[in-house]
Formats: structure tokens, C-alpha cells, sequence
């Protein structure tokens, strides 16, 4: 199954990467990079990547949308909110990390539903969308087909929270174990919790 | 200072992106992707990543080997094996992740020098060279101007362990709090150890 990561300018290089760490090292998985107009997009921290067009995209793939300091300014771009809102509502699953939950909220298709966020931004992206249930104690959360994580870091956690529920928990074992990764595998266990 | 990341084919995502998040959110670093020929260069994972050739670069960097599929081979292309050895010799410091610490080996710089590597690849990387004194527990291992570290995501806590060195305990525990991080700063504390 095609993994749809959705990059646009100033995005955080780990939210995209830990994730696609994990999913890319899955042969069930395939991942493709993709912005608005395709073409190299630059993360906050200056790498600079490949992607596809939109148009040469199949929305109903897994959706991944990072965060980062590019989405200050993106929830204010309806062109591209509208856009997300295509891809996350004809997605499979929609799994967030970081401030690409404001994103997210911004289209609507969170509002009534629990998800959480970047606990040093948390102030911010409340006020993206208030009509979201935002939980400030939750390295990952789950409503519907919406995973929503953490800041950064909480990305791979959460992914291989999803990889542990669609494919078991032996292969999310294995594959942070390969990572050399220590995995926080309960999404209630927060010790970046918000505190506001 | 510069930061060139060397990149190859079937290079591992997290060994390059994990210190990439780490350096590329300090404003003392400015990231460089670099590879033999420069153009897009593509990840174990599928990360498609432009790169600039290595005659835009200033080798006198910060230079970073990260590991992964592609070590297997170009251990044993000379004329690769010959760049890394002009870069790895006239960098500043030069930080390896995963099986990156093979083709810094293969180079001689090693020898005589204590390393580390991914745990899981141990038998392999010590026979590329045996003149190095590999260390088999140990998350990252640092000799003279050469930083070594485990697996994948060992390479995070390395270069958080770096800017710890260079630029004091407290950025570096303010940018892995920063990415909801929980660093594991103690080099000599490694869950993955080699028990070959």
C-alpha cells in the first residue's frame, strides 16, 4: 500500500523521517513524497526532496502529514487547506505528527474528534480549531482512521503504534528493534505533556 | 560551520535524517547533502534527496557517513572508498552512524582507533576491517576527532552527545526536549549491545 507523505516548505525533517523510517523499512508499504505542485520542497532544517505532483497521486493510499514551521502560515492558505482536505478525507488513514494536526483541524474533518499535538505549540494549535477535543497528555491518540502524535519525535512512536494495530505487534517490535530504537509503545505515556 | 552529509544509493533514511534534525535546528550548523556526483540520491526507504557534487564542497566540515543497504558494495568500490578518505581526513570532525563506520574503516582511518557499529551487522563491519578495536557495547564511542555510534537511531543520541561536547549540556538537552526527545546521553549505556 502506497504511504502518501505530504511535504510543503519549512516541514520538520523528523516528523517526515522517523515515520517514513519506520513504514519504508516494511515491504507491505511503499512511499511516495508529494507536494502541491511537486519538485524539490526544503525542510526547516535545509534537506532538500523530490516529489510528485498531487495529480500523480492515489488518495486513497495511507495519508502522512508533518509539521513544522511551514503550517503557521499554511493554515491561512485555503488553496492548499482545501487540498489537504481532499487527501485526508478519500485517504485510508490519516496519520499526523507534530503541527500537522493544525493542518489537519483546519479542514474540519477533525472537529468533534479527539487528537493531539506539539505540547510547545499546543496554545497555538488550539486556537487553529477549538471545536477539536485537543488532549494535552498523549504521546499519540487515536479517533477513527486519524492517528495524531506528539511533537517530532512522538512520530515514530506513534507509527509503529499503527504498524503494531494493522500488521501486530511482533512487527513494530522487530522493526524498532532493527532501528535500534527504544519504542514508547503506550500513547498514554507522555513526558512531554502539556501543562497549560 | 557546514555539515556535509555524504549520501549514496540505499543509504538508511533515519542514520542521515535523524542528526540532520538534530544539527539543522542549531543555527552554528548549516546542512549540506553531498554525494560522488551530486543529483538525487535515494534512501533504503525511498527518500529521493538532491545532492550537491563533491566539488561544490568545502571539505574542511563537519562531515557525516550515515549507513545502511549500500555499505554492503561500496566497501568495496575503490574510488568511493578514496573520496571518503580525502573528506574523512580533512574534516573537522567526522561523525558516523550505523554501518557508516565500515566505509570510514575501509579508508584506514580507523585503524588502531577504537569504533563502534550497528550491533545487528557486528561480524560484517569487523571484518572489514580488523585493525580497528571495535567496541561491542556501547551506544556511541568517540575517538579523537571521530565519533562512531550504533544502529540507526543511535545516531540521534551521538550527535546530541556532539553538540553536548561542542556546545554545551544545555542546547543540547533543549533541542532534544525541543523534539519531545528522550535522549539517551549516556554513551556507554546501550540496550542493543553485541553479545557475538
Amino acid at each position: 500500500m502506497d504511504v502518501n507523505i505530504l511535504l510543503f516548505p519549512d516541514f520538520e525533517t523528523l516528523d517526515a523521517f522517523g515515520p517514513a523510517e519506520v513504514l519504508g523499512s516494511i515491504d507491505e508499504y511503499r512511499l511516495r513524497f508529494i507536494s502541491l505542485g511537486g519538485g524539490i520542497v526544503t525542510s526547516k532544517q535545509g534537506v532538500p526532496v523530490l516529489t510528485e505532483a498531487l495529480s500523480e497521486v492515489d488518495y486513497s493510499a495511507i495519508l502522512l502529514i508533518p509539521g513544522g514551521f511551514g503550517t503557521r502560515t499554511l493554515v491561512n492558505d485555503s488553496k492548499f487547506i482545501s487540498k489537504v482536505k481532499e487527501l485526508a478525507s478519500q485517504c485510508k488513514y490519516c496519520l499526523t505528527v507534530c503541527t500537522g494536526s493544525a493542518l489537519l483541524a483546519k479542514t474540519g474533518l477533525l472537529d468533534g474528534r479527539k487528537a493531539t499535538s506539539n505540547k510547545r505549540s499546543f496554545e497555538w494549535v488550539k486556537s487553529v480549531n477549538s471545536k477539536v477535543k485537543w488532549i494535552g497528555s498523549a504521546r499519540w491518540v487515536i479517533d477513527g482512521k486519524y492517528y495524531t502524535s506528539s511533537g517530532v519525535s512522538a512520530g515514530m512512536d506513534m507509527t509503529l503504534g499503527f504498524v503494531s494495530d494493522k500488521l501486530g505487534e511482533e512487527i513494530a517490535k522487530k522493526t524498532a528493534n532493527r532501528m535500534e530504537y527504544v519504542w514508547n509503545s503506550d500513547k498514554y505515556k507522555d513526558l512531554f505533556a502539556y501543562k497549560g
